[in-house]
């Protein structure tokens, strides 16, 4: 069942019924301002930080699901109702919400009002625009009222939500004119501080949410608007709320637009005040001044589209399979500008609160944003190595707003140093500037530290190395990638972190995926070194991925798939001599896309087996059999009910290393599978049952072992976002950029025919036309540049904007 | 205006309008399982410990208001409705609820169907007990329908408010016969589960909020109540909820009573599972059994109420003042009872996640509660003394379900220690029992440091001498009792905390707060001292008292009234000199109470200023004039805007201190018109004004600089409960246990005539009638004991139970 379409033209999902499954969200924002909007106007903004600069406040996981936002109520012929259906949920006479590259419009009429609301953050302006267009549809004159609603926070949003014997004493507000400014504890410590204004004069307003609400009033049915009457309440202590208030009379036909802004100002410190107690508003004035009329919005919202014009014509798909196209040219590029601006702090599931930027996350979400803004992928880059130890471990998160390694759960993931590799080899092999490997990087955020980039990643490369245990296999510390395999944790009581409690480090505990990310990126960081000519240093890190490569095969392979792990006590984790978990999706995956066993034939069977024993309709589980009991050696994976999160759940993000995987060995069809079966686009029809939205992808989908096997959870931040581009992009369209150059190099589906693929790339432009004559799978029979025979499928370009015509038949040479 | 009254003959207050100005609020439980419950059935229950072991969910600052609760869903006649009101707010045809001692019952009638429902949790049982009794008063046989609602809460209580990318995979129930298991978690690491269980067939049920509420449902009009059918769902990930369905049919005059528990259960860890993945129900089978008939709910309640008669009867006074009786008789001490056992943990305000037990606070708690269960104030004293470091300093907070102090905030509040001497004096002088001081105490919860409870005290008598500023005052630290002022901090970025910001130990910022501390509880040390034998120590004490009373009439005098402080710089706080905040309440009532300047006149002009300057009609603010801006030097106290908290708010805390000081002077009326104006049965008539519940205080009440002067924040949890119950029983009254007997001592308004106190002391019990025919404010001009007259007023029982019988007139002698 769907509750919506995509509409491609327009680069639009459709959102066709209000009552999704689940809110449906879309980010506005690219810099600094963010805000969260749901497919009922539900969500809320920040600036920069979701925890500690948070503008409006919002409510997790509460009843009706997703309160607050930004809401517009209509007085209307005796009814009240929202362009957006929540928070008031009357049934209108038409409804749509399209959410498209950061913004979102909603259309609804009922008697003969409609309502159109575009929300946007544009560019270089900290502030989400709401503009709102209300026509009179009938042929008789018409009078409303309108009434508008933001909460706002009180900044940070821990404090917010937790400390109320101070909070409801700190309210404060000024109204001038149609602005309200929310201005609590700008007195003291802050130089910042919101506003919400509409550029029309009003007729009331509301500050107090007591006032405007009811003190047990509800925002299904807001008191004033009820009564339509606003309270003209100045906040003091308590809730603090904007709400304008405007009686609104439409001629037959008329319309009527105002542009309403929700904004964050920030002044110097010595120009605070305008007079004793009152802020000084020019900063705000100018930025409402600059929204203060319809062209100004529309322009502004051209210039947002434009801009993402420009981002996705650097990689553009014609297949004749629309929801290949729609995946690839749309919806993962702009997934992937999420999860790169977000990391894992704000969605409908990640409350902003918590999680600062990941360093593994950071790094892998870079390798599906590098090929669209290459420079900022090149500032995270040095953000993220700086957060790095001297010994080349790492901070395993840090915070967005310092930038500062967070120290509450520190360090010990022994597979993040080697992340930094990877998303340095994907930033060299996009842009093939070497230069960044020469920028001076403070190890620890300490400047006395600085030392090149290179080093860093020599750092992570001898981490691994220094840190390998008794089969030769790299050291687990307190997790690899699967944050809830804790081998050296132990936990027995409730509460505490699976990932900072216990030893956590252990002489004995292994990990074969980081041995075959090892292998993988050990590679990359060898490569790296013969382009800047440390050939010695290239040779000793290919005698050690060698090293580590004979590790795997010989104590890595359970007989017929790749162990997971060695535990604490040595005994074998993902091995068919244990009891549950006998296999786990990540080593068969990563090994083979290293390359390990590729010769020989033990990937094939790995492969094979992942098939056999995890695949399902919906996706390939991560382990099986689900563990259906507690293992204090093996740590929070065991602490999910069967079939939910690691404990054999589709955990998403893994599933395009099997794809890719597939690929190194030519199954194209399989591959093609793997990634059809967890694709948004190709599973929009079961949206009852998979819940998220049918245009992104979740982290997480219940594994067969749940009793809700299909649905998904926690959509938008996930590390499968940058995972599934590079697998359709690079593996399977095989549109691959190396240190060399841009590689072709598809592993298609047999059925595929033909696709062109527009890629830019290092100055340059690819018009690349690959057609599929014998329908095969994989392989290279000619290919021609400009016309022009060439025998290597790297493509070398000169830049300078030249546009290139690749011609290229799949097919045994 | 009223929103109810009080019923003193039921020990009650009774709402009879649902939509008081703030939620009314009750408590239940006395030892491990606490339920709030407000005037509307809101709130949630934890099982020790409110942030680790919450068993319901509840949502702070939420809107609707308090919501969530234990809700019973009546579908009768089309229409929905709950015994409280909430959450459907559906008009019923009759309305009350009763807040009675650790009991909430509510009374509700609608189309001939009443409604009574009694909350209590019983004693010596983790678990909350709802009976409802549904009764049909028409005259045909009428069919209604109940759903039962509970929201669980995933345990801790803020993991669960934020880690929802874990959460929502988490949740598993149980339904067997009519009792509903939450048990997310059990699987793992826990050993306890809750359930939710009613002693009758049940015809459905719901476990998942989903199914109950819809995706977008709201609990003001729950889908399943409205179409009328339950779901049977089960809860697999997502929100856990409990609702039972019970089709119920009712001949004329016909009453059903149906037993609703909702429990904690704990198995032994070897003990966890009756089967497979099926939790052993045994021990939560033998509740629901001690609780399945009326008779057992009904003796239950029975023996809470004797509890709470033999507790009240420990002192109780009769006097022409009904609102000074249904004070002192039941509201001050139930306060007090309160306050003791969740210190600032859980109220409507407090959320129950962040503060642990206060050093400071349960220390002052203490003071009003002693007399209720010496026992259990033992006890207290020694947990509290065993969080002391060893240099006599203390961690401000610790953790009620471990003991063990919180390191978050750490220590350095330089009046702690001192509190530690108050309350164990105040348990002394209740129970005269000195082997308190004997008993083996850790410091810093080391046993290997473990002294007797004697050395703590000289350990913090100890801390004050050996921290003294430049004018020989005692140093700040990070504040004294009033946490906001702030001299050793100088925070200028936001979100730093004032409390634990900045170099926080300074050499120079003095409290004369402290000194006044140190006065009187110094000299307590001295008594106790001398009481051991130690004369040579308590004579050191008290040359130390002397000298610090020395430096206070030296260093801590402003000329009409006595200095706050001394800042970082040496700059007096609280001095005309200053442009703001010019006089402190604080050293006032502190220093007068402690004896300082009472002879020679400073005291009664210090009193005088504080009559002057701070008096309002609502009570006495903090101080004046109110500070406009933010200064650095000072901290939080500045941070808020002006009127409200410790920036000229009245702190009721601190208004029963200068009330104490007039008694010391001999001012009577003065006392007691201090007394009334903040004392809640007082000014029961401005509930619109005052908001918060009219039987218990509040921490404040806005002052005449806030726009909302007379409103009233954070009721229930404030030291004012004890201290104003001190104040009352001990120095109004004047029936004060020292460490030789109870003193007789009332300072009383002119026109009270007369008064009788019961007082069980030591053992025994004196019933003391007062009488003061000459119409004077103190004095006493003859005492008798059983007839006989008596020269000291300090009376020494016997104990055995003993009953004497004393006569006092007040007058000259």
């Amino acid at each position: 069942m769907k509750y919506g379409y995509f509409d491609d033209a327009a680069r639009e999902y459709v959102i066709t019924s209000p009552d999704t499954p689940l809110p449906w969200i879309n980010y506005l924002g690219n810099e600094d301002f963010f805000s969260l909007i749901s497919n009922t106007c539900g969500g809320y903004s920040f600036y920069r930080d979701a925890k500690l600069l948070r503008l409006t406040r919002y409510r997790y996981n509460n009843v009706p699901a997703d309160t607050n936002g930004r809401y517009y109520f209509i007085r209307h012929m005796g009814e009240i109702w929202t362009p957006g259906w929540q928070p008031c949920k009357t049934k209108t006479d038409s409804y749509e919400c399209r959410h498209g590259l950061g913004y979102s419009r909603f259309c609804s009429s009922k008697n003969g009002i409609s309502a159109a609301l575009t929300a946007f953050v544009p560019l270089h302006e900290p502030c989400e625009v709401n503009r709102l267009v209300l026509t009179n549809e009938t042929e008789q004159e018409q009078s409303l009222e309108l009434f508008s609603y933001v909460e706002f926070c009180f900044w940070n949003a821990v404090d917010d939500a937790s400390n109320f014997q101070r909070n409801l004493s700190l309210g404060e507000v000024e109204v001038c004119g149609s602005a309200i400014y929310h201005k609590t504890e700008y007195r003291e410590r802050r130089s910042h501080f919101a506003y919400y204004a509409v550029n029309d004069e009003i007729q009331g307003f509301d500050t107090s949410r007591d006032a405007f609400l009811g003190v047990y009033g509800s925002i299904e049915r807001p008191a004033a608007v009820l009564k339509g009457t606003p309270g003209n309440s100045m906040a003091s202590g308590g809730a603090v709320i904007g709400s304008h208030y405007l009686n609104i009379t439409l001629a037959p036909g008329q319309s009527k637009s105002l542009i309403f802004l929700l904004g964050y100002c920030e002044n110097p410190r010595d120009d605070k005040w305008e007079a004793p107690g009152i802020i000084n508003k020019k900063r705000a004035l100018a930025a409402m001044e600059r929204f203060s009329t319809d062209s100004q919005a529309e322009q502004a919202l051209s210039e947002l589209k434009r801009y993402w014009d420009g981002l996705l014509s650097r990689f553009c798909l014609e297949s004749g399979d629309e929801r290949l196209n729609r995946m690839v040219n749309i919806w993962h590029q702009y997934q992937c500008m999420v999860t790169f601006n977000m990391s894992r702090s704000a969605s409908y599931y990640e409350s902003g609160t918590g999680r600062g930027m990941g360093f593994r996350d950071s790094c892998q979400d870079l390798l599906g944003f590098v090929h669209l803004i290459p420079d900022r992928a090149r500032q995270r880059i040095l953000d993220i190595a700086a957060t790095q130890f001297e010994d080349g471990s790492a901070y395993h998160q840090y915070q967005p707003l310092t930038k500062q390694g967070n120290s509450d759960i520190g360090s010990g993931f022994n597979d993040d140093p080697l992340w930094l590799i990877a998303g340095t080899a994907a930033y060299i092999k996009e842009t093939g500037d070497l230069s960044i490997l020469d920028e001076m990087v403070d190890f620890d955020n300490r400047p006395e530290l600085a030392r090149p980039l290179l080093v860093h990643l020599t750092r992570s490369f001898d981490y691994t190395m220094s840190h390998l245990g008794p089969h030769g296999l790299p050291l687990i510390g307190r997790a690899d990638w699967n944050d809830c395999l804790n081998l050296n944790c132990f936990s027995e009581e409730p509460g505490e972190s699976f990932q900072t409690f216990g030893p956590s480090e252990g002489p004995v505990a292994e990990s074969v995926f980081i041995a075959a990310m090892f292998v993988r990126y050990g590679r990359e960081y060898a490569r790296i070194n013969q382009l800047v000519g440390q050939s010695a240093e290239a040779a000793r890190a290919l005698s050690c991925v060698d090293q580590i490569e004979q590790a795997v095969l010989r104590h890595g392979w359970d007989g017929r798939w790749f162990l997971r792990a060695y535990d604490a006590a040595g005994a074998p984790v993902g091995s068919h001599t244990c009891k549950e978990g006998q296999i786990y999706i990540e080593p068969q995956g990563f090994c083979v896309l290293a390359g390990i066993g590729i010769q020989g034939g033990l990937a094939k069977q790995a492969l094979d087996s992942v098939k056999e024993r995890l695949d399902t309709e919906y996706g390939i589980v991560l382990q099986q059999p689900a563990y259906q009991e507690y293992y204090v050696n093996l740590g929070e994976i065991s602490s999910y009910p069967p079939g939910y999160k690691e404990n054999a759940g589709i955990f998403c993000h893994n599933n395009p290393w099997v794809s890719i995987a597939e690929t190194c060995i030519g199954r194209g069809n399989r591959a093609f599978l793997i990634y059809r079966r967890t694709a948004p686009a190709y599973i929009e029809d079961i949206s009852h049952i998979h819940r998220t939205e049918p245009y992104v992808y979740s982290q997480m989908i219940a594994g067969r072992d749940a009793p809700r096997h299909g649905e998904a959870k926690n959509s938008w931040l996930t590390g499968t976002a940058a995972w599934a581009f590079v697998n359709v992009s690079q593996y399977i369209l095989g549109i691959r950029p190396e240190f060399d150059g841009l590689r072709i190099d598809p592993c298609i589906p047999a059925e595929l025919e033909e696709f062109t693929v527009t890629r830019s790339y290092r100055g340059a432009v690819y018009s690349i036309h690959v057609t599929n004559p014998g329908h095969v799978e994989k392989g290279i029979a000619a290919i021609t540049l400009d016309g022009v025979p060439v025998s290597s499928p790297v493509l070398r370009p000169e830049g300078g904007g030249k546009r290139y015509r690749v011609e290229v038949v799949i097919g045994d040479r």
